[in-house]
């Protein structure tokens, strides 16, 4: 066969593995289904009326508007009914990740013929009424989307947003050991970045203790407009690629139906006994190994089954099958026959009966209960999700002899409370992250659980490499990766959490996006169960990035989080290391949000003992009255402050306003849950305006330091009573390769502008003032000289500690 | 070779290729360029005084903070000098990509020895003062950067982010026929997604039109704290991988120095000599072709050269030599000495003379001029750029007889003006875009060029596959690498477009970030020369996903836009066809800004003729009279909006206030640049606060209709003069299968919302303004159930036009 030739997708089957495992009349059945299937895609994109064509098809009966995608549908489909042969015959825990573009008509279709769609949507019944409704409010406003939505039983991967199927499927069966995620890829999401990477998940994957990702690779050709690259590369090139990701690739390739039946039957099922057997081998001698893992690469046309050509353009096996594959019938009455002819070869009339009821032939290709693919419990993971089992976080807590007094790093602590989680929850939990969790000082985790690696080891490894193939830890070099693992995870009901360098986590943006919104609908969608939250810890944070310059200065991801829905969505910024523990505690028992925890990974002055801490945390917001002055009275001034290294300059700041007046009634507020910010309107969390006016007042200048980009509290507060008394500083897209004083001065956030800052407010000072600023700009300058000099800050800022007396006890806080 | 052993960097050398085109002396003499390059990393890294160990080192020495990444860079070294050989031999155009994170002081190292760092900072010249300077100053407060920054000669990748080598090399490689890049790609960049797809590239390049890449992927073995997946798999598989990824992988791998530099040497000139060689078939015979590209996969130990082991721990060959190798040589005496000793073995004393002049032979081992890859004119690419040749836009006007009366896509039209670029500027524009040119109604610009395509082609695509090896438009799904390639080409001196649906660009936010602030910091650099901005064009907006539902929803890239430094971000929403162009031809003409234009690709009202449109778009903000009421007097209600569906919707606003209240005084004002709404002090298009005022009055309400998060306005104008009187509305993540009436009247963007908003806001209407509101709560509820049920919006709805008289003449607009 001619080079080009064979990477077309026609004719009789051509496949890797040879084999009649169907009789005829089995493929008599299987063809059938297949009709049966394609048959009520092509409805769903075009009937609202006459759904099984008992009468001639009329303009009358399309839908006004035509929506949906047919192309990958007919591939997705002869998938997944293959697939329903060895479940049945092997009894096997297994569900469908559909990845390409637009699926759900070929999910939706198999969900419906296995009951599935009917007993959750009653109103969708398998009658000639349910299927009318179950067609024409598919893309109907209101309706059925054309993605693989919450909605849609069996699924757990959207797909809106291309590149993830492979990630998720494998975060689904980590710690699943019997369950098969039976994964299509399509050959335009496989062009992805995510998705290409995604493929290397195999070296993640323990064949004891996790179940297995059978993907297929679906080359149907085309994207929307466009050939793929791999269904246009050397059928040798093709295969050297997936031998070089690690997997064992089996082709079925051709268009020819029956032929094509037999080979996918065999294939598959080679695939499931070499699964088992892997598994088996693995855990009969309890010797974990990375096998060759089976994935099939079917090559069919895309629109398969459907007309060659329209007219004289190309669409069966063209890219104009893509989406609505005739898209004039109301208005071109040959091309209305034409579709009429289309859905008539599928049928209708054999296969199902006068009232609408699909050929019980049909219903019995599927399995049974639980193990229909749409019906497996994993994919409404919040049914399986059990709490974690917690460790007192409080049996963590650092001791807060005197505020800001002692360095410690909250992370490093952190991590002993994390380790501890990991130990207690061994198959429930993990930990996620792009290889920096040991730069994130959360190497005292591997102590509870080392980092799963099924690659080769070196000898060297034992020195300090804490590898596993039974680990706890995920790391690999693709945020896009661990975070579509930790989706998958939890997703299917289990618990996670993701650490990554602050600037770099925009890289997964749109994932955290899409998941927001997954959570979001799926709030609507009243059979499925809570998961449990997305958890999100940043560190290596943008203030203390000064030496790895202005690429790694980006603290702009909360403004991301910050526009999705506020149902689903919790910034924290844990000012001290008790504050992190409790925030993370409260973060690991919820359920169904994202939340971000934004924390440095460095030492830092800590203020709140474990008390005051959970008390702070519990509130989201207070003053701390060991650092103000105002006493219960109307302050001069307030100093806010939301992130630890901001708070430590905003303190530090209060404590030269108070050298030069230590009469000023200065109030110091703290935030460590953003959304408190917030009108309560636009958020649950958010303060009445008349608690809000409590901590900030109405009209006196509140100088209010912030971790991130400075306007972000001026769009969360624009409502608030006092507003423009509001003067934030936050980072500015001003940096370099600057100590974190220099860093902080270039935008202001630092002690020295911060008091100046607080001294242009409050003109009464007069001279006195202008004194004061004048010595805080020299202090400044000087200060600055000297880090300039040094290559480092002067160490009598470094090393400043809140000397004080506070007005209130050891370590507290109090809240109004 | 036992198998985990044929992986490891060590031993004496093994290559695909034999080959010993070295003689001895030139084995010696490289060998010294070798050393020297890795003395001046480690000099980088640890020495501020004592730079060529006349004396012997002492902690006073050592600079007091120590940064840097030593573990790459002896590879990138190696790869870089024996690359020079072959620029010598055989006059190549080429440059180095430094693919590794961290891998500045290779870089650094190369173009120091060759003369253009002291060139470029005289201060830092090839004497005892100078490399003192160059030493103290690497990672140094105020220094220089750890990373490829912009102040590296050299460097148009600076690697602070991973990912992207392999595509920016791509993009500069395109148009420039005789350039060869250089890629050195680390394996822990390597396990990303954009790298990982970023190698399909090859699919995408014409050997007649285009250079050469030429990637080595360094294997070193491990990233930060791990090792990498690449280095970790078997030799087969790990050929195999790139074999399919349609390379011809070239093994070089060991660590015993003498046989790697023949290997190398015999390697990379086997590589120089194919791409030779497939560039002359090409050219000669007119014929493009797809080769196998040769690539180098450098097996080296991490830290090459280094001891093999500190203490009990491993070092060279180990993760532990990824940053500071020895971390504590101050404070211990041991392994100082360790220090010293491994810096002495490089023999500083033989290949420096006393001046601090390193020896005249490394030098004769480099090219000269332009030929050294730090002085490559392409890696300052400002300098080879020339203006695109424009043509005139308003030849595409589109006709505005009477403004919002009739429905045409802007899109459409404005693919004749790009058609038009493109045909006048074959080799130096470029469209990109991830596969939804065509869907985004750009297809019109096939007609000035084609789509680029290498890989296999079918007879299909003769039928409107708008295919060819030499085209002009590069789509291939990975908003990543279009985004890569796009970058690459206007860094190497070109000029391009993106253009992506808007609801996933989020995809590449962080590419999209990294370029900002590599743009922004090249303003600091005074020899970089301005490059063609970076233009996005966004459609398939968030207001017409309503059927691809609420995956597809979202506007928020405006937001991690806008956080970028006011000095290189721009953001336009184009409320029609005309503005469009006049927006596009600003944008194409324009240097050193990211562009984002968002403008929906659906038939929309056109309002302004050419002339207005001009006008309006050069002033950025004005009020439309064609709309207003007001009449030059104060009005009693400013109705205002940004971005095409929100005007339509706006006006439709307007028409039914003023059917209720004929009598009201109405302003209109349409915002088309979006920093026009910020304060001239945080970005230079700012308004200045009278002229806000003189648009939006200072105390009247305003309604403001916008594209994106209603809150974005907000964080613009916090600061404005009655600010609390304005009420944006805007995308608050409500969404689903909706008609677009649903989903504006869900985030209450609609008419009848933005209508009875207003009157909300005008209690002095009374009982009418009660009645008024009722009446249009009622034809709300009316449209929306008759959207839902026929599954479209009423006709009348998307039919409406503007029909009242206009005070100004048609088509106009005014500007105060």
């Amino acid at each position: 066969m001619p080079d080009v030739e064979s990477i077309r997708p026609f004719g009789p089957a051509r496949s890797t593995i040879k084999g009649s495992p169907l009789s005829k009349e089995e493929i008599q059945e299987y063809d059938d289904f297949f009709k049966a299937s394609c048959y009520l895609c092509l409805g769903m994109i075009y009937l609202k009326d006459n759904p099984l064509l008992r009468e001639p098809l009329k303009k009358e009966h399309l839908k006004t508007r035509l929506l949906g995608h047919f192309g990958s549908a007919p591939g997705q489909i002869f998938t997944y009914m293959h697939f329903n042969r060895l479940i049945k015959k092997y009894d096997l825990d297994a569900y469908f990740v559909s990845g390409p573009g637009h699926g759900a008509p070929a999910v939706l279709s198999q969900s419906y013929l296995e009951g599935v769609y009917s007993e959750v949507y009653p109103s969708k019944g398998q009658d000639m009424d349910g299927l009318q409704r179950f067609f024409k409010y598919f893309s109907f406003p209101g309706g059925t989307g054309s993605h693989a939505t919450p909605e849609t039983p069996g699924s757990i991967h959207e797909g809106g947003e291309l590149g993830y199927s492979i990630s998720h499927a494998f975060g689904s069966v980590f710690d699943h050991p019997n369950l098969i995620a039976l994964t299509m890829v399509g050959d335009g999401e496989a062009e992805t970045g995510p998705l290409a990477t995604s493929w290397h998940s195999n070296k993640f994957l323990n064949p004891i203790t996790d179940g297995a990702v059978l993907p297929v690779l679906h080359l149907n050709g085309y994207k929307i407009n466009n050939p793929t690259v791999l269904a246009r590369i050397p059928h040798k090139e093709l295969e050297a690629l997936f031998v070089g990701y690690g997997w064992q690739p089996y082709f079925v390739e051709g268009d020819e139906v029956e032929s094509m039946h037999q080979a996918m039957a065999a294939t598959l099922e080679r695939c499931v006994e070499e699964i088992r057997s892997f598994q088996k081998k693995a855990r009969d001698s309890g010797q974990a190994f990375r096998p060759k893992w089976p994935m099939v690469i079917l090559r069919s046309p895309k629109g398969w089954t459907g007309p060659r050509k329209l007219d004289d353009n190309y669409l069966a096996g063209f890219w104009r099958s893509h989406q609505v594959p005739i898209t004039d019938p109301a208005k071109n009455p040959a091309h209305l026959k034409v579709l009429e002819d289309w859905m008539r070869s599928y049928e209708p009339d054999r296969l199902w009966d006068k009232e609408g009821r699909p050929d019980p032939k049909l219903r019995k290709l599927c399995p049974d209960g639980h193990r229909r693919m749409s019906a497996n419990p994993v994919t409404n993971g919040g049914q399986l999700k059990k709490p974690l089992k917690m460790p007192d976080f409080r049996n963590y807590a650092l001791e807060v002899e005197h505020p800001a007094s002692d360095k410690v790093s909250g992370m490093v602590n952190m991590a002993r409370f994390l380790k501890d989680v990991i130990i207690q929850n061994q198959n429930t939990f993990r930990l996620f992250g792009p290889d920096e969790t040991e730069s994130n000082k959360l190497a005292g985790i591997y102590e509870g659980g080392k980092k799963v690696w099924m690659g080769e080891y070196f000898e060297e490894d034992a020195n300090g490499g804490n590898l596993s193939m039974a680990g706890r830890v995920m790391e690999m070099l693709s945020e896009h990766t661990v975070e579509g693992w930790l989706e998958g995870y939890i997703l299917s009901g289990r618990h996670g959490m993701l650490n990554s360098y602050e600037p770099f986590i925009h890289v997964i943006d749109s994932m955290v996006n899409q998941h927001c919104k997954w959570i979001e609908k799926c709030l609507e969608v009243d059979w499925r169960v809570k998961i449990a939250s997305l958890n999100i810890l940043l560190t290596a944070v943008v203030w203390r990035q000064d030496h790895n310059g202005f690429t790694h200065q980006d603290p702009g991801f909360l403004d991301v989080v910050a526009n999705k829905s506020p149902e689903v969505v919790r910034i924290y910024l844990p000012p001290d290391g008790n504050c992190l523990l409790s925030v993370m505690d409260h973060c690991l028992r919820s359920s169904n949000y994202v939340n971000v925890v934004v924390s440095d990974k460095q030492e830092h002055l800590q203020y709140l003992d474990m008390e005051s801490a959970i008390e702070h945390c519990t509130k989201g917001i207070g003053i701390w009255q060991q650092f103000s002055t105002d006493a219960g009275h109307e302050p001069d001034l307030v100093m806010a402050s939301a992130g630890d290294v901001s708070t430590h300059e905003s303190i530090a700041a209060v404590d030269l306003l108070l050298h030069h007046f230590p009469e000023l009634r200065i109030r110091f507020v703290n935030c460590v849950d953003l959304f408190k910010l917030i009108h309560p309107v636009d958020h649950p969390h958010g303060l009445k305006d008349a608690e809000w006016c409590a901590l900030f007042t109405k009209d006196k200048p509140i100088i209010f330091n912030f971790h991130s980009y400075p306007w972000m509290v001026h769009r969360l507060t624009y409502k608030r009573p006092g507003s423009a008394n509001l003067h934030v500083r936050g980072y500015k897209e001003k940096g370099n390769i600057d100590t974190p004083l220099e860093l902080a001065i270039r935008n202001s956030t630092d002690r020295f502008s911060l008091a100046m800052d607080a001294l242009d407010r409050m003109p009464n000072l007069g001279n006195r003032g202008s004194a004061a600023r004048e010595s805080l700009l020299n202090a400044q300058i000087k200060a600055r000289n000297k880090a300039f000099e040094e290559g480092m800050d002067p160490p009598e800022l470094v090393d400043w500690t809140w000397k004080r007396e506070s007005p209130a006890s050891r370590g507290k806080m109090s809240v109004p």
